[in-house]
């Protein structure tokens, strides 16, 4: 019997208040599962997928299944094909980077299996492959932090110009999660049908920039005060119920700052301890609450790991 | 006889590619020089302005009169007043940050005439009152940097929020000003006009956090992969006759970057020893020679040290 590979590829909060489309961070939890394993066709097979029962299985709609037919197409010859499971662990439309983690654990894990030494751009603009199909637009700032952990700046997607940031020691995140769904190309729509003006980007602009420097000095009261959007945040807030009273509980209970993460429904925020970041969830989860939704927290440093095989 | 004060403000340049309204730093030279002395009755005098037969000796026109009288008003009783004397060293309307420095100049030498002790925002705040009339809004990205010196982050400008960033060691500036003029107030009309996507926004974002981020690093290839303007460069070079002529000369002769300077039509250029920023220069020159147009350049590090006082 051949190699069998398990990939664990973790979800991700993009955007981080100014920075849409160019940040993201790696969660501890949660986090798709990939198994992979040669078969004797080209091509890639599905054998099945828990965790999603809307998800298909067919690999060419399936981000998994794109991602890991273009790790194959970049292999050197003989032509391979795979056989793969996926074990979707976090909700879909969520904003946590759901399909990046799909794509990023499908291209790991057969690189992986094959040994095949893709560089890590290489990796990236397989998995940016799935995550095409998923959103409309090729924008790393899920697939790259699911990938290398850490905070990712994406300088630029084409050509493709990753920076790893450093992360604060006593930083923490929190994801609440709400039982509901954003759909993640159309609060990309609303965001592309828009024009924007100066001031609006020169706040984000300024903000972006502090937020980096930040993170270079391990200022968490510049980070705090850089947590603003002045461009997409008030257009996507409407999508999400309860926004203005979640973000007003996680400042009073303590957060850092607090926004959308990715396109929504789910909600980021900071702290600087754990007994704060608790806090913090617990607080964001009963004003959801409030607003007639259930929600899931999810709490702890940021993944310096990225995607790891797992026994 | 009383005290006299002496202060010399340099230039500046701002934006400095992605960077608009949020980055500025402060050149070697040129700068203008603020002598100021107390006298009897209150408020401001005006003696006499050189090198700028256009600029008007009424202390309620002249940006360092309007910024004199600022921190007149800030000072602890009793009312107090003040003669000027002004000497521009450098061209109006350039993109040199003109106004900010006869602003700065003015500020810094009240202040310091009367041991005034104003905060470093507060006596950014009363430059500003200067710039205002300059340029019909308070951007601080030229002000700032005349006043500490430096490279300096504009987080915010209402709140205040400034961050010095980090000067890398080999970092050379060009500054190449050619014999013409740009109206800041008319450059500023053509920007606020203006309706930006999102794609063109997420270029700014992305390479202005990268140039953050290369400062902390030092890495200067980062840095030189950063200079670039999807916003503001695309409206306002047809405003510098030779613009892309002048950056593409910049560039092939071994500039990291190159960008309007402010509103122009000074260009702005950077390299990493002397002797390159010395060839960059020269080529911009040229380059602008072609244009039909006579220039001066400045060459140099970073001055880290902002407005002083002088003998």
């Amino acid at each position: 019997m051949g190699k069998h590979i398990r990939v664990f590829a973790p979800a991700s909060a993009s955007n981080l208040g100014p920075g849409f489309d160019v940040l993201g961070l790696a969660l501890e939890r949660p986090g798709d599962v990939v198994e992979v394993e040669a078969r004797d066709q080209v091509g890639v097979e599905i054998v099945s997928v828990t965790g999603a029962p809307s998800l298909s299985t067919d690999p060419t709609t399936n981000v998994v299944g794109i991602a890991a037919a273009a790790v194959l197409k970049r292999l050197p010859a003989p032509r391979r094909g795979v056989r793969m499971w996926l074990h979707k662990q976090m909700p879909l439309a969520s904003g946590l980077g759901s399909s990046a983690a799909s794509s990023v654990g499908g291209a790991v894990a057969v690189n992986e299996l094959f040994d095949g030494g893709l560089s890590n751009d290489a990796l990236v603009e397989c998995a940016l492959e799935g995550e095409v199909v998923a959103s409309g637009t090729a924008h790393a700032d899920n697939v790259a932090p699911s990938m290398f952990g850490g905070i990712v700046l994406i300088r630029s997607v084409e050509p493709l110009d990753l920076i790893t940031l450093p992360v604060p020691a006593t930083l923490r995140v929190v994801v609440v999660h709400p039982h509901t769904e954003v759909a993640t190309a159309e609060a990309r729509q609303l965001v592309s049908e828009q024009r924007f003006a100066i001031g609006q980007t020169v706040a984000n602009l300024g903000n972006v920039a502090a937020l980096v420097s930040a993170l270079h000095t391990g200022d968490l009261a510049l980070f705090a005060r850089s947590i603003q959007d002045a461009l997409v945040e008030p257009i996507r807030a409407p999508l999400v119920p309860g926004f203005n009273e979640v973000k007003a509980a996680a400042v009073a209970a303590g957060a850092l700052g607090c926004s959308i993460s990715g396109s929504g429904p789910s909600m980021v925020a900071f702290a600087d301890s754990d007994g704060k970041a608790q806090a913090v969830a617990a607080a964001m989860q009963d004003a959801f609450a409030v607003a007639g939704l259930a929600s899931d927290p999810f709490v702890g440093p940021v993944n310096t790991r990225g995607a790891e095989v797992i026994g």
